[in-house]
C-alpha cells in the first residue's frame, strides 16, 4: 500500500502532542484532502480512544497516530534535585512548585491495545523504533506503520524492524526531536541532507518534516525524493489547533528572536522560541526525560495562566513566522495551489 | 546582470580556504559549465594576485573570488592562555607548541586593491558584510558582488549594504559558519527554512549552499526559489583540489561517525569530522578568531605530517560520505544529469 492511498495531497499534519493535534484539527486536515494525525504523547489510552472515536465523527477519512515510545533514561537522583532546585526561582515566582520527577511509559501498552481494537489506519512512533514483533501485530490489525527517524542509522534500524515508511525529521523541526536516544551523540541532521543519505540506504516512501511552511517548499521535497510532507508550525495557529491562545499569539510577536533547540522543559531535546526560561536552565538540564517534563510541568501550567510567556514552553519551527491564523483547510489549499505553482513554473523552463 | 550569465550550470563550487579551492579546481570549475571559486582566506594579497593570474592561465571563463571579512572578536589574554594550556597535551605528542595567538585582518585591503586592479568578475564574502562604500567600489569596478549570510537578518543587511546576490549557507554545510558575528546567539538555520525566510524579505538572487551533495538536490533547491546551489564537500576528493590527501581520504574513512560544528580548531564555529581534538577541546574554545587559528595552525600541520587523523581539522558537509572521488568536470556533468533527471521526472507527472 501507498502511503498516498491515504490522502488526495502528500500533505500530513504532524502530530504535536499536549493537545495540539486534537480531533478537530486532524479531521480538518483530513477532510481538506490532507493527512490529519492525533498525538496520543501525554495521554492516557483511554484518552486516546476518546479522541479516535471523536475523530471518526468529523471526518471519514484515514487518519494517524502518533505514540512515544517509552524512554529508556537512567538519571541520578542527585541530579534531578538540582535541577529542581534551580528551577525553584521560577517556581517561586509563580506560586507553584517544580512537581515530582517521576517517570512513566506514557501508558504504552494500552495505547498499542487501542491501535489494534480500533484499527488505526496509520500509526506513527516518536523517540524510538518498538520492537519487530509490536510492527507486525499493528500491521497484522491492518495499520499502516511510520517510525519517524533523525539519521541515516536510525532509518536503517527502523527498516530492518519492518516499518512500512520513515518520517524524516530534520533539525529544523519545532517540538521534540524524535531521536531513539536522548544523548548529545546524535548529529543533527538538516532535512535535505538526512533526506539524500537515507535515500542511498532505505528503500521505503520517506516523508520529509521539519520547517516546511510554504507549498514551493512541498514541491521542492517531493523532487528531492520524498513522497509526502509533514508540517507541524504551519498548522499550529489555525483555529481547529488545540494549542494554547498565548502559543498562537507568541508565534506571531515579534518580541521573540528566534528559535533554539532545548532541554530544558522535558529533558529531551525540543525546539521552541528563545526565552528567558530557556537561557536560564537550557546548560544545565539534564538528559532525563521524562523526569524533567514532570518537574516542569506544574511551573508551565502557571506561566499560561499568568499569561507569562517567558517560562512557557513555546514549541516552533524554523519557520514559524509563516504561520498564519487560517483554517486549517484554508491552510491546506494554499499549500497545495502554491506546490502546484512551483511546479508549473518548473514544468515552462 | 543575472548570475546566470557567469556559467552554462546553475552549480558554484565554493571556495573552501586553506588550499582547497585553488586554481587548478577553480578553472576545472568553470571549464566544466560550473563557476568556479577561488578562496582568498589565509593567503597574502600577493598569493592571491598570483592565484588569479594562474586561473586566467586555465581558463577564459568567469570566476570568482572570496574574501574573509575582518573579524572583530575581542578576547581575555587570560582566555588564551588557558586555551593554550590545554593544548598542551596534543601539542607535546605531536612535538610542537601551540602558536601565537595572533590577530590580524587577513590582508583585507591588499586584498581588496587586487580585487579592483584585477576587475575579478565575482567577489564573495564570507564573515560578514563590506561598507557600501567597499561594495560599491568593486561593482564600479565591474564586479558583481555576493555576501555570504546565515539567517534573515545578516541577508537584509547585506542587501541594504548594495550586494548583487546572497549566498545562503545552511547550517548543513562543511568549513566555517559565514555569520557576521561569532557569538552564541545566531540561529542555526537549515537551507530550506533560511532559502524560504528570506525570500519573503530580500528580492535579490539567491545561491543556496550546505549539505548538496546529488543533482536532485539541486532541482529541488531551484525549485524552492534559489537561482543557483555552491557545493563545497561534493569536490572536495576530486584530484583537482588541493585538500591535503589525508583529508580526502578521511571523507571516506568509516571510522568517524559524522560531523559536528565546533570553535575548537579555529575560535570561529565550522563543521568538520568528529575527531578526538573536538571531543577534547570542543567546550573550552573560546569565540575568538582567528587568535585561536593562530594557535592551532602548528598543532594541525604537526598532525598532518604525522598522518594523526584525529588532530587535523578535517572539514566536511553534512552529506560528506557522497563525495566522490572523481574529476571535477565529472562531478559537475553528473550533477547535472542528475538534476535534468529529477526535473524529468517531476514534469512526467
Amino acid at each position: 500500500m501507498r502511503l498516498s492511498s491515504f490522502s488526495k495531497h502528500p500533505i500530513i499534519q504532524a502530530p504535536m502532542a499536549g493537545g495540539t493535534a486534537n480531533p478537530t484539527l486532524a479531521a480538518a486536515v483530513c477532510n481538506a484532502g490532507g493527512l490529519g494525525f492525533l498525538a496520543a504523547g501525554y495521554k492516557t489510552g483511554q484518552e486516546v480512544r476518546e479522541e479516535i472515536k471523536q475523530t471518526r465523527k468529523l471526518t471519514s477519512q484515514a487518519f494517524g497516530v502518533n505514540l512515544f515510545v517509552p524512554s529508556e533514561d537512567t538519571v541520578a537522583s542527585t541530579t534531578l534535585d538540582d535541577y529542581a532546585g534551580r528551577l525553584e526561582h521560577t517556581a517561586k515566582r509563580l506560586a507553584v512548585s517544580p512537581g515530582d520527577a517521576k517517570n512513566d511509559d506514557d501508558d504504552w501498552e494500552t495505547k498499542l491495545e487501542v491501535m489494534i481494537d480500533e484499527h488505526i489506519p496509520i500509526v506513527s512512533f516518536t523517540f524510538g523504533c518498538p520492537a519487530p514483533s509490536v510492527l507486525d501485530r499493528l500491521k497484522q490489525s491492518g495499520s499502516y506503520v511510520i517510525v519517524t527517524v533523525t539519521s541515516p542509522e536510525e532509518a536503517t534500524e527502523a527498516a530492518q524492524a519492518g516499518a512500512d515508511a520513515l518520517c524524516l525529521q530534520g533539525i529544523e523541526a519545532g517540538g521534540h526531536r524524535s531521536s531513539f536516544q536522548n544523548n548529545n551523540e546524535t548529529e543533527d541532521f538538516s532535512l535535505l541532507p538526512l533526506l539524500r543519505l537515507v535515500k542511498q540506504q532505505v528503500d521505503l516512501p520517506l516523508i520529509a518534516a521539519g520547517g516546511i511552511m510554504h507549498g514551493q517548499d512541498i514541491a521542492a521535497l517531493l523532487i528531492a525524493g520524498a513522497e509526502a510532507v509533514q508540517l507541524g508550525t504551519a498548522f499550529l495557529r489555525c483555529p481547529e489547533s488545540g494549542a494554547k491562545p498565548l502559543h498562537k499569539q507568541a508565534l506571531a510577536d515579534n518580541r521573540f528572536s528566534g528559535t533554539t533547540v532545548t532541554r530544558a522543559f522535558t529533558g529531551r531535546r525540543a525546539r521552541g522560541l528563545k526565552n528567558a526560561f530557556i537561557q536560564q536552565n537550557d546548560e544545565a538540564a539534564p538528559a532525563a526525560y521524562p523526569f524533567v517534563h514532570y518537574m516542569t510541568k506544574p511551573i508551565r501550567k502557571a506561566a499560561a495562566e499568568a499569561k507569562d510567556l517567558e517560562a512557557m514552553a513555546l514549541w516552533a519551527g524554523q519557520g514559524y513566522q509563516m504561520a498564519l491564523d487560517l483554517p486549517a483547510a484554508e491552510i491546506v489549499s494554499r499549500l497545495v495551489e502554491q506546490q502546484h505553482e512551483a511546479l508549473q513554473a518548473q514544468k515552462r523552463l
